[in-house]
């Protein structure tokens, strides 16, 4: 099934159906919201997918993706990760860190869920001196999760896949995560694509708990990266047994994979401008590429290999506050 | 005025009125939850206090701080600071580093905000293995925050003071720390006081947007610490101007101090086993005291210097999952 959230006047908006191939909408009769769709999924989701295929045969409204809120507007909690090893290894290189053991446990931090700003939002910041930057991730969105959940069950409740823009600034990042306490202002809300999608909508696509697609990152137009979200050395139902070890899970919870990235970045690019800066430390000794600017946008997508598209199309504009 | 949350069944439970002793309450009529009132507040704030003060001069039925669930049940963010210097400082004596200078920033991180548990909770852990701790904070919730507020501003925003039971596990808290993304599986759902009061509650002992007042904490009824809540280097003011950097706050923000301490800790007492353990281990280069065991339980309380209740008493047991 695939998942759209329209204005309606309310901060959870009006949660529809949209056509697999984001043509179509319709209202959602067995659920107003995604937050109540999501407190109440294993009961709902027959009744859900007797909407969703009715839908796909024919009927609803012609979906305009530029009109649509985040799928799930705000959530109780946003968990993000950091699973993707050849990011932090460059990372750490730059920083000119030794090669670390890797950390057993996924790294992962806590940001702000109250807002996931939607796909064609203007961002609002303080100053380019924070060093803006887009991260483009891959995101799971599940139902309640007891507390100290087996990979399993974990895996059982992963109801949603979405594709996220976590939002960064890079100047405060390390001075925040010097303190070990994590991100507060290096971290404003996240964007989110129009569109959430069941597991089963990218069929094969979806191995291991990991999205084995490529991201496609634009920057104010221009081709940026390509990287592939399967790469994680951690897979999302692994994320969620960490992040279930000593809390209980609410109903739309979101957990993201971290920046996607390849080993092969000098090939398939970057998915924020922070990876393609430290490729430029290590083969120049410094960065060629700037941070954002105010009026810059940012572009993010996913396609099947057949071209049809997944989440619907992100496209945000950086504005000063 | 006085408020807590009694439970009708709904996650957001019954926001009612408490009188200044405590031992009366009235369903409030102008708001149903906190969350709505926080949303509406500075428009109710007058209606509220009629409320109030009727309340105050009669009427209303026993109050039973026992049956209250948290003030605020579930909130859209918890940030949570470490304020106390001495408990800084003390944390990195223990662990051989050598004296660091400030932070020109409040410490900050972001915690599970969905859940916020009542004062007379059972709190559910995995194992005392990952050394089970509490830490006594005070706190404030606030109403909408723009974003890059400055301190005047944020100081306006206070609407609330609570006392929070900021549950951790020392022996995973260390190992998330030395990632730099701060705390998740070290840092379980809060506990809340049963009463949450608007800053004129307190008199001259709202100062300086900060409780001085000692925080009363009994460990198996033992006394364990009055430290006052003074000692902060950052205001509550300063900790929502940090928070609100990059990012609107919503209505219902919740702010904590962390766990208070004063660097009279020798005769005072501390908040937390932790900073117990620290002084232990600089005076006998070990610590004696162990961590909570299941069935322990900690209170806290706060009164006036005449012996009125503030917040009510909160008083939690450690279970196993």
């Amino acid at each position: 099934m695939k998942f759209a959230t329209l204005p309606n006047g309310t901060p959870d908006g009006r949660l529809h159906l949209v056509s697999r191939d984001l043509t179509r909408s319709a209202p959602a009769q067995t659920a107003k919201t995604m937050q109540a769709a999501l407190e109440n999924w294993s009961v709902i989701e027959p009744r859900l997918k007797v909407e969703y295929e009715a839908l796909n045969t024919g009927g609803g409204d012609p979906f305009d993706a530029a009109k649509a809120l985040a799928p799930l507007p705000r959530a109780w909690q946003w968990l993000d990760g950091s699973a993707f090893d050849s990011h932090g290894d460059l990372m750490d290189k730059v920083f000119g860190m030794e090669k670390k053991e890797r950390n057993p446990k996924p790294l992962m931090y806590q940001g702000v869920s109250d807002t996931f700003y939607s796909a064609r939002s203007d961002i609002p910041f303080v100053s380019t001196d924070d060093g803006i930057d887009f991260e483009g991730e891959f995101g799971v969105i599940t139902d309640a999760v007891p507390i100290n959940a087996s990979k399993a069950t974990a895996a059982e409740h992963i109801r949603l896949i979405v594709q996220i823009n976590d939002w960064s600034l890079r100047k405060i990042a390390p001075v925040e995560m010097k303190t070990g306490f994590g991100w507060v202002q290096a971290k404003p809300p996240c964007g989110m694509a129009p569109v959430a999608v069941t597991p089963d909508e990218l069929g094969v696509y979806w191995r291991d708990c990991r999205v084995d697609l490529p991201l496609n990152v634009k920057w104010n137009g221009k081709q940026f990266g390509t990287a592939n979200g399967y790469a994680m050395s951690f897979g999302f139902d692994d994320l969620v047994v960490h992040a279930a070890y000593s809390r209980n899970l609410v109903a739309g919870t979101v957990l993201g994979s971290g920046t996607v990235s390849n080993p092969t970045y000098r090939e398939v690019g970057s998915s924020c401008i922070a990876e393609r800066r430290g490729i430029e430390i290590v083969d120049h000794g410094k960065p060629r590429t700037d941070y954002m600017a105010f009026g810059d946008t940012v572009s993010m997508d996913v396609r099947l290999p057949d071209g049809s598209p997944v989440f619907g199309e992100l496209l945000e504009t950086v504005v000063r506050t």
